[in-house]
């Protein structure tokens, strides 16, 4: 089994992360965050959301974050733009890149933006179109590519189906979401095929969340199918929206680390990233959620003591 | 890829567990976690160990836990006995299955044990001999089989050979365990590659630690080679003895999870394990360590809120 030699991380911490947070977290803040993660060997970095802050008051300033993150040369800053009002602010906001979503569910996508599968996907298409026209890569999302809160199991090809859609306007890569972890290595395989019959490989993502601890093997089993891009959330940041207490995103460090142990490259240093889950769930009253934060980190304490 | 079908998972945590527990436990509560087990499926419960109390006051109840669990039929209660004086206190307790271990590292074992891996596995000689007078059943236990605490990287020769020899010696099971979570799904693997050209992989358990959120990455590694047996400890008892605050053994909700997502059979309801680790979890006064139980616990949370 050949599994890829090197693989792109995606830190999803300063949107998707934060986002979910109850706290909002100060512009200067996230900004330190940005620059932590492209320093421990980021190249890629949600930075924040173009949405009504009236919606979402955790990204109210991503204008500023924006205009206060020193851009670094090789590194991405993707910003989440939902319709065109959204890109608009982005593009003026500077931004290279933007991602655009739809879920593989209906009901999902009833209760979370009102409207169909099929009408999320035509309210995106002028995103992409202005964003191409302005020479602004998209990246897109598909949620609940596992299963769906309201509705369960999501048959794979629905998830194919929106997948190819997203593609088809034209995003570069699309990310696959196991929005309510309710992902295994059977039924992502089975997910992962279905997509791969209709999108490159090269083009996927990766998406898990780890509520049930199982985002490692998740990985695991989709770098056995190729894929070798993955969404992670520096100390676990955001938590699971869907079950209050549990886990959400897959933390960066426990995703490196595992490719670390496969002796795959991804530039990160996992040390570093250490640091920064500390670093920021100490600004959020917490400990990091993470394994391999909490083991690094008990290790150095043991260390610090034996000293 | 064939999974196997079915997997036995033996749970570790009224011995590994506990044992690694700063607080006592009471025998009663002992007594009634072993029964709790047992109603949620499980068929082999490690019991206790019969050690001196000197060193592991968390056993020294180990006649009156033996003395006192309803033993079932189809259940096994080995029980952990590190020389032939507490062989023959488990016999005399009526234990009717023993384990005996040995390190793949040579540093943890004059550490651990303070002799050489010939001299512990010479002392286990006797001990298995007098088992197998009794008709008493043999587990064995190999630790550090991915990395040890002392040394780092342990070679996977080492563990084969060790494994073989307590196949030898007539245990009719080998246990083996990532012991600080080193391990990996490559590491994991090429460990195992190296064991099963020594011992059949029926004859295989895989014991490992979730320090670093591995273990279910290692443990569909596993199932991928053909091991079919697990060892895990409900709520993810007894933590990490090497790392204050980190995680050991993986929690058995986590791996019956994994599993039932796979469609492979265990016999063990999933529902019940999490009431058992939320209940044990209270006993020692934390909230439980493992995923699955607070993923499930927060949406039995959430749905009480709204019902």
């Amino acid at each position: 089994m050949q599994l890829p030699q090197k693989v792109r991380i995606v830190d999803v911490g300063p949107r998707d992360g934060l986002q979910n947070e109850k706290q909002i977290v100060s512009t200067e803040t996230k900004v330190e965050l940005i620059a932590r993660l492209a320093d421990a060997g980021l190249t890629a970095i949600e930075a924040t959301s173009f949405v009504s802050p009236k919606w979402v008051p955790q990204m109210g300033d991503n204008a500023e974050v924006m205009a206060r993150i020193a851009r670094r040369p090789g590194v991405a800053y993707p910003v989440l733009t939902p319709n065109l009002k959204g890109f608009e602010a982005a593009l003026a906001a500077g931004a290279a890149e933007v991602a655009v979503f739809g879920a593989a569910s209906e009901s999902f996508s009833q209760k979370n933006i009102n409207c169909s599968i099929a009408e999320s996907l035509e309210r995106f298409r002028p995103v992409a179109e202005a964003a191409h026209a302005a020479g602004v890569k998209v990246r897109g999302y598909v949620s609940c590519v596992a299963g769906c809160p309201y509705e369960g199991p999501v048959a794979p090809e629905k998830v194919a189906d929106v997948a190819a859609t997203l593609m088809d306007m034209g995003c570069y890569e699309v990310s696959l979401g196991d929005t309510i972890g309710s992902g295994n290595p059977a039924n992502i395989s089975r997910m992962l095929e279905a997509v791969i019959k209709r999108v490159p490989v090269e083009r996927l993502a990766g998406h898990y969340h780890d509520t049930y601890g199982m985002a490692a093997a998740n990985i695991y089993a989709s770098l056995q199918m190729g894929v070798a891009v993955y969404d992670a959330s520096v100390g676990g940041l955001g938590g699971c929206p869907y079950a209050a207490g549990a886990s959400g995103n897959v933390a960066t460090e426990d995703v490196v680390w595992l490719l670390n142990g496969l002796g795959i490259e991804t530039g990160i240093d996992v040390e570093r990233l250490v640091d920064i889950a500390a670093w920021i769930s100490g600004v959020l009253g917490r400990e990091p959620a993470s394994r391999v934060a909490r083991a690094v980190l008990a290790k150095r304490a043991k260390a610090a003591c034996a000293g």
